[in-house]
């Protein structure tokens, strides 16, 4: 009973991976990963969000593969994603399709063992256009070999060019409708999570 | 009189770029733009095929443009892209898509001014599963922001785990039935090049 | 206690609506779909699968929905996806796509209240080239707006007309290997379905 | 001398067939191809636009062949599409691709002979969300198939539901940058149109 009790009273915590495809300094999309962070610490219990950096790796050539053992930014890299509960991407729209470096740290990761298998994930971005849109659908497609399972819904895209005004210039998200659908999105994420390992 | 004839005698070179999106020693789509430059030595008149490397290329971030400039070997590449009159990719699939190395070549080269614009293009691929196929329809959605002008047909799959053997085991091309629709991609992106450019 | 035993001898019936994309009297797509039926008729307990028509939709024309009503076949289809747990599509690929009348079939349903939300899901497909494959992809797309949850693994594409034979000339698969390929695609979605709705 | 100068003064007239993906009466997307029509009657020298109802279209089922031969509607719709120098799609988006019935439209006249084929042809699209854009990537994907040539730029996606009002209650296009942007479009479609039957 005490036993029972106890067991309850200690929440459930999802770990969440988060990536940027950017790597510029002052990035909208790693802007929104701050973002992430500060929501998930203030106001969303029981998930918690850790920034993982993608600039170390080196572009993927699999001759860089030596008896199955990784060089060991890579080994680093892939031992976080595979201890992450889920995933929560930052991706720019480059030349409407993913950023290469976001593709070169999902292809590192998908050598086998492949460490996204069946792990939840979402998508939020910034930029022109259709604030990243296009970039969001080839990772969704990316996403079914790697066999991750998108939220549908909400999407977040956010026009970066348009008024009112979004990002500071260091890229830090400003605008609180943003943040709010942003909050909406983490929250989806972290119960779509729950659900899918069954403890909602 | 005379200078007509001087004129006909004096062949049009289409220059050609090829690039691939493999970085591994041993890739068979390398392996298939070896032999796309052997063709167009032995059997295809006015048209030169040149490879151009897109290891060297830094992982792109916007961050290394300084006034506007770029690092020289970013320069380099973009030089040789600017004087290919089209282009013809190597895009193997990885998870899906097209490789990080292969957008990051195509990023860097899209920066202003876009030295992709209105060239004519083909892709070709070899690969399990679709032989590279999932990977050409990304690259044609990149392409419509690149202003590229892909030829429709043929395309060129091209299913290196099926037999018959393809490829030799550094990816040489030895399959003959493999090396004529190679040849008929060359022709068709050879006619579609002249077309543009109104000398057809 | 009796309760509980009576409850645990009582399986969890799937409900699965199954749509081919094809009208032709003998597609080897809607012969997937009555092998999927036999499938689970036979060897897949816990597991209904019925066949919705969707050959009587008028084309979609939102002027034909009066006061929010929609014409009576259009009702009754939506009535029967709505009543399901989870959705099998069958889907031909026309030029690179959907079909026309199966993309019909989902605006329909899709009109408000969406019937497909939050339903998991599986395609299966038949044909040249990739065996339907880029129809998939486009599907999949489709999916995120319908807020449907496509399960990743595995992909079934039946190559038609590659040997050995897949169909007979009425649309009826006799190859047992692709029945069994089938067979993996139907428990995935069921087991799919189980953990989407927390009874795994 | 005078038979160069009578050709001269004759100006070359391309003949665009233009097709649009929605049935409802007061569509936007529709009401695109009424402002090209007027604009190419107005201010575009050498380009008459012709629109294709596809509405009497029976859904595609190819048991409706007999012989080689299509209903007699189907019939009179293929041809309208042989004759014509190139195509306009007003393309608007229904669940994140194209609508039924431009789908059922493109596949009739793709069957043998595809009547597409080597077709110059420009996307518009208007609606909420991305204006549309789902649906223009996934036609471009269809044409691949088809033969036929998208122009790259420039792109039209018209956001409907944002202000300034873009269309009044019947569809009809008034907001006079959206017109200039429209025109744009067919100015790009006329020249790709003369550069690929080479008399730019």
């Amino acid at each position: 009973m005490e036993g029972s009790i106890a067991a309850a009273a200690k929440p459930v915590i999802i770990k969440v991976a988060a990536l940027c495809g950017s790597l510029r300094k002052s990035s909208c999309n790693r802007g929104l990963l701050r973002s992430a962070i500060q929501l998930s610490r203030d106001s969303i219990k029981g998930m918690q969000i850790d920034y993982v950096d993608i600039e170390p790796l080196p572009l993927l050539n699999t001759d860089l593969e030596v008896n199955g053992t990784y060089p060991p930014v890579v080994e680093a890299f892939r031992r976080k994603i595979l201890e992450a509960d889920s995933i929560l991407f930052a991706s720019p729209e480059y030349n409407y399709s993913v950023t290469a470096p976001l593709k070169n740290a999902i292809d590192w990761a998908s050598r086998p063992p492949n460490v996204w298998a069946d792990k939840p994930a979402a998508i939020v971005s910034a930029g022109g256009g259709f604030g990243g849109g296009r970039s969001q659908y080839h990772l969704r497609q990316i996403g079914v070999f790697l066999d991750l399972h998108f939220i549908n819904k909400p999407e977040l895209f956010i026009y970066e060019f348009q008024p009112p005004t979004k990002f500071d210039s260091d890229g830090n998200l400003i605008h609180q409708e943003s943040v709010e659908k942003l909050r909406q999105v983490l929250l989806s994420l972290q119960a779509f999570t729950l659900r899918l390992r069954g403890s909602s």
